[in-house]
């Protein structure tokens, strides 16, 4: 078989569209907060991607038909604006090779249609909770440092110390090196413990400035008092918190 | 070497095939339901998949020959119904490479034969002795939903909650998404500690229904009474119960 | 790189030729084995195999001059017999895929020769020291195993239990399976703690029968004595003994 | 997308250049010592290398630009000396398949530039700190021998035991058995327990000798007093060294 499967199933006319990859990693920020702009703004589900670099495994809906591991691409078009198209999934690749293979295969439908920048969002693990988190940023270039700054995003020395690891670095260090494309990592903070809508919210609040999307944040607002409410009891009773692991949140950032 | 090797033992002309898929699973029960479906129905083996995705091993029989690990296919022409082809097996491919690999040539196998649909068999572990099993079922599609609904298979919200992973999820899951063939994946209750013919039993009652056999299952009611006495007096000792090892049981579900 | 680079030193026009394959493994009394034989009959280096699926390791002589890990092939050209060509070398394939490719390989080369036979050597691990070895077979076909029998090789029922896994295993298995070729292997007791000469000095007792030496082992039967009397003397001392590291002995039978 | 992409930024015109090899390894002196070299000597940057043998992983600088892991190579032209070509990076291939595909294409940049001869650099862990460390050496051949033994380069039976793993050896290696290139290995002594300037500090100085450089090595040895103070103060305060961590300094030697 093929090692990547594109399945397309629509094939829009889009222009100039903005690139946003938002799959599993740290918090699973990335992930909440694409899978949030998808519903509010009833994107259209236009590529699946079916692979050997995730999983053989499937999911089961409640009534019982199942869907393949994959990476999907939804779009929305839009007037007077660059369109917008995003990449999401059950997972990130499982391997180096995977990795590598799935974040070109990204880019290279990016180039195909001339994307204007691609934006990845991933989350920062900080190792506690925190109450009103940051969105830092790493960049491809200068003029990208600018927008980027201009629409809040905080770039700290040394932070993240070791680099960013997984997609949401690779996609950014490919569209750099070899498509010579402008392109940005979006960071939010994160405790890192649990799937962490906060994070998420941070993340579209900044990405919504940035390519220009008016998305109300409310449903997301709600989810993170509750998120907070369970961990705010949690930690009154003293409990103490485990590093997360590998299970919830998947290994790459 | 070619990855896998297809060795033709036979090349029998089959009308519209049901194909049904048995591989080491969680407690075993898919390979042994359709290694006593060969047994019974006298099938004949027309075909060997040796393959750089099984272990590098072989096993030794009573007399001192040898068979190197690999799949096999078997068939079983009828009259007035759909032929029958059995997929089965020592290992399941021991990578993820390999697990999509060896689902997609079986899929290719039964698109070339025009099979009529897929059955893959495999166990759902809930982790503790279960007396009366039931089957439930996983679907490419609403139309074989039905059919297994007729058949007394239940699809309870919820479970199996991860999926199912391996080879019993992936020819379903390529099945549905690349072949789009009519596929469903039968999963027989299981406490996953041991090789399990009473699981295997429900199984073939279901599987019975659905591909119209009628094989006497007294041996496999014998061999799980066996079972069951021997578990029961371990029980009665108190002798607490292990999760199953990963060496008697095979990785992948 | 090609994956695998086979360097011919040689190329003599071989008659026939048994092909003996000795690689390290459980007691590493097949490489043992064939190196005494290489040693004893001043066999000459005619092939040098250098790939990936060896370690990225060199050895440095005493010299300070290096080779890097490979496997060799080495010839003896006979009067009256089959020619005898012998495989051995620093490693086995690391890797499931690497185990396939270089016994593949193997036997093409074996193919290519016209080889009348294939033997491979390794050690069958009884988890205690053993005074008097027994050599375990398993076989092609039945003409083979009246050849072994012959020599007094011995085919106990479910022994080895596991069958037997890495390239002693696969040559053989893809021999049968894939190149009908009369093959076997020879296993031979070991305790499996340390590399073990009296295991090495049975096997070559029966090799010399299948394959026509005449090999003097007597440093083989001293290499033997000292062994035992340092182990002897841990077993006085009541030092337990412990189930051999992985480093020491490799991971494949 | 390729395995590997070289991306040539300048394309100089070199003669017999000498290659030097100092990828991350033990004591990380091999990269400490090259990186020390590139900087006196002001060497060009001529060619990056991506590849999906190395991490996923980008880095990210105080600006907050980012730049992918790959491995780059430097050149320096010199008058009436063979010129100097470095090669380094973020890191060695972390597969056994990628140590031999870079290394491999190493020898390939080599072999393309007619090098005179290749250097890598490496540690020689011994487990405790050394005042005096030495320089020990491995070697294609007996001409290179006798040049690093000129060059105050130890050769000591036996040692290092195991042989030189990972790129450092793998290179010397595919030199030696395949292109046929006049190659060498030097190892400094280190703990191992650190990135270790000392280590790097005696490399250069041989170094220096082979290929006549004239590197003042002042700023290194006061990172080595540094270090040296500090790791002086630990064992004063009885401080337990430990052996160092996979992250500090890389897997393969």
């Amino acid at each position: 078989m093929e090692k990547i499967i594109v399945n397309k199933i629509k094939s829009p006319r889009l222009s100039n569209p903005v690139f946003i990859v938002g799959l599993p990693g740290i918090g699973n920020i990335g992930k909440i907060a694409v899978e949030y702009l998808i519903d509010k703004l009833k994107m259209i589900r236009m590529t699946d991607i079916v692979t050997q670099y995730l999983p053989p495994q499937v999911f089961i809906n409640e009534e019982g038909l199942i869907h393949l591991a994959k990476n999907s691409i939804y779009y929305k078009k839009r007037i007077n604006k660059n369109d917008l198209v995003i990449v999401t999934g059950d997972f990130q690749g499982t391997t180096q090779e995977g990795q590598y293979e799935l974040s070109y295969l990204i880019l290279q439908l990016a180039e195909e249609m001339k994307a204007s920048a691609v934006y990845t969002l991933g989350g920062y693990s900080v190792g506690k909770i925190v109450e009103h988190p940051r969105v830092l940023g790493a960049v491809s270039d200068r003029k990208m440092l600018e927008v980027l700054k201009a629409a809040g995003v905080v770039f700290p020395k040394g932070e993240p110390g070791g680099g960013i690891v997984g997609s949401a670095g690779l996609v950014l260090g490919l569209a750099t090196e070899v498509f010579e494309m402008s392109a940005a990592c979006l960071m939010g903070e994160t405790s890192g413990y649990f799937a962490d809508p906060r994070g998420a919210m941070v993340l579209l609040e900044t990405l919504s400035k940035l390519v220009s999307t008016d998305v109300d944040l409310q449903e997301l607002e709600e989810r993170s008092k509750q998120i907070e409410e369970i961990t705010g009891k949690m930690q009154q009773e003293g409990m103490q918190q485990k590093p997360p692991g590998k299970d919830d949140l998947g290994y790459f950032g």
